[in-house]
């Protein structure tokens, strides 16, 4: 008999009856598969670089031993989003339980709602929308003590544009906060979104009437093309936050950026390197939520396998 | 007694006893790696694009328990082969058990058969061969209940230059099949490669003639220099399949394709989406396939560590 | 009672009474991590290319069924080193034990040793140190029956700008060797770092005086900008090794190279493919002196985890 190749280059190098043993061994494979105890799949599929947001959910899915795949889309062809519904399928071809999308294309993931592939979670879709992020501020707050219940909470910066903000809005009102939206010309809705969401361009003002400070990154892909730099100057000058500025008007209240932070932008390093910046702890706090939602997500399907 | 330093930055942070002491510990690291139940390594080494094939393969080894690594080549240096002896000697001192190699170097892995300095699959190489590639599909069509003896399987597109068909043709022949080869001008040898192949330039007379169409994903990278997109139209005109073309003859046969299809081109969106398309059931078949692949060429060496 | 939805798309698909349940189990997460058998977390941060290094740690790490996270960190930003700090705490926020840290700039690390946010190895820092590889050498010298003490050590190539010599000559004086540097103009430090360091620019009175001969890589990116190739052909002729030569000179002793070695310049094939080279050892043993040194440094705080 034969022995199986050590390398297998060509069909030639196989004699039939070892393939015959190998589609054999396939088939037990697959009739095994629906009670093989393997772990749930999780992939990412970030169309929009996100180091950060990508380890979170990279090691919360590994804290729960789901199997990782990491989906190095060829960003060019699926951001066009002509091949997304084909990519998607072959996804679940391979066995992927659940997938986490990033990209710059506001309501990408729509069409998926009605026969989704496979369970899907928005990790931040244009300017559209970014609810683990929300979810995780929520979580952040509730842990340090902070019950957004009847306090007001600002949020500072691009609120036109910003997904974060917009998935922040309902989910913050949700749970009883009132929402002031801070930020310059061009950077704030003609009219309010909510009934408890107020409109304030100067940051003296919202900083006076809230209870938290939640800045927003000033976006450099938004403003590249003329002045960009005189636009970081000009936001510092008037809606950035320092630590000197908060103590000057004895405002010391906690400060949230979803990261990664443009530091002389939007935000100074003496705030970020002192107490009242609360950036790690959304960071320590992210791991715990993305672990409950993948767990929650998956846990139907794969009660059997989880540990 | 100094503690072991939190930061090891160069050999001044050590004493001499703390590095005696981790010689002795790596000594029993090495003295027990026989008997260690280490899972077995699987490195993929893509010197050419191909995610889908790639994901196939990790999914493959992660459901076997295998510890997986991916190498990230430089391109250049060893698409040039110069190093490749060298980059695969220090992949064996690493310790990989199984290396999944694709390179757009026809032969690449010819000159290892001798001494594999490991396991080794052919990933796909240039216009040489892809075995997996066709070994799924014949897999594929067993368990969706074609078994090709007897048949006639048309395989469509640049059978010159696919090292899928140049796998697939003896496969399918050695399974019973028939095979007409279809392409346009330059896309077919001048003679047949096997007594059992047929060639046919006419789409018409290949369709009606099949019990299972293949259709090769037209490759953009040789066309790229002149009258591309005017060699795509032509293309779609003449050897492109759509359902409705198919519905029009009632010829609803099996449409197979290796992926990722050039949709307007060989193949329509209509058919993808039709029943007949068999491309997500070939992806899903890929697992199990690779499964057994894997599982076969390091069984012998791990059967003590195999979960 | 609402199913959750299969696709998370934004904050409007969740209920209040489902987000309570989320932020329940994930603070269920956050108050079992202390007791949660979690694996250690080592994530590699190579802000300078070395596959081979990266691969060897992330074999180690994997062989000690740590979890690892690969940061793929935007290498401009991190390289000016202004956002380090930031990312190393982001980076311990979401759960790193111990951080492979390379990079181009020499000292990089050492801000951080005095409040280290996770255990942090040098993975090599500019023309500083690489204290990983003089220990695997020293390591697989003894292994391989070559014990220093006494012995002469020839270091030829770069040793000004070497950061593999800069650990090596401390390490190999402490374990009682003799070191002669070796090199062309311009790559010997004006006087000897050490009372046992001889400096030697002649290549035949360095191999004739030494029992061991460690050749360093030439850095192709030293010598981009006028006459590189020049400069390696020059460099081959006086201070590149073959075994020809050393056969000629009959002078068998064992070689090493860090690697990747530039083949025609430090080294020759025929060297290379010859009994005398020691580079697949090096590799092989680099292995288990990195499991010793991520379980040394890992082991006070995961002793209940580690398997």
């Amino acid at each position: 008999m034969t022995s199986f190749p050590a390398v297998l280059e060509a069909i030639a190098d196989l004699q039939k009856n070892q393939i015959d043993d190998l589609l054999s061994k396939a088939q037990k494979f697959k009739q095994n598969a629906p009670t093989f105890k393997y772990a749930p799949l999780v992939a990412t599929c970030f169309l929009e670089n996100s180091t950060r947001t990508k380890n979170s959910f990279v090691v919360a899915a590994k804290r729960l031993h789901a199997a990782y795949l990491n989906f190095d889309a060829q960003t060019s062809s699926l951001q066009k989003g002509e091949d997304l519904t084909e990519t998607f399928l072959t996804l679940h071809a391979q066995g992927v339980n659940l997938g986490i999308i990033r990209s710059s294309v506001s309501g990408l993931l729509h069409p998926y709602k009605e026969h989704p592939p496979f369970k899907i979670i928005n990790g931040g879709d244009g300017m559209h929308a970014h609810p683990t992020q929300a979810l995780l501020d929520l979580f952040t707050m509730l842990e340090t003590g902070f019950n957004p219940q009847g306090k007001t909470i600002a949020i500072i910066g691009d609120n036109l544009h910003s997904r974060v903000a917009h998935s922040l809005i309902p989910l913050l009102t949700m749970y009883g906060a009132q929402i002031i939206l801070c930020g310059p010309e061009g950077c704030l809705p003609e009219v309010s979104p909510h009934p408890r969401v107020a409109l304030e361009p100067s940051l003296d003002k919202a900083l006076a009437a809230a209870d938290l400070y939640y800045l927003l990154r000033v976006q450099k892909e938004r403003h590249r093309k003329f002045g960009q730099s005189q636009y970081f100057a000009d936001y510092h000058l008037t809606h950035g936050l320092s630590l000197k500025k908060l103590q000057a008007k004895n405002l010391l209240k906690p400060v949230y950026h979803p990261g990664p932070a443009n530091i002389g932008v939007e935000i100074d390093l003496d705030l970020i390197k002192s107490p009242l910046y609360q950036g790690y702890q959304q960071v320590a706090h992210s791991i715990y939520l993305r672990m409950a939602l993948i767990h929650t997500m998956l846990a139907t399907e794969w009660e059997s396998v989880w540990p």
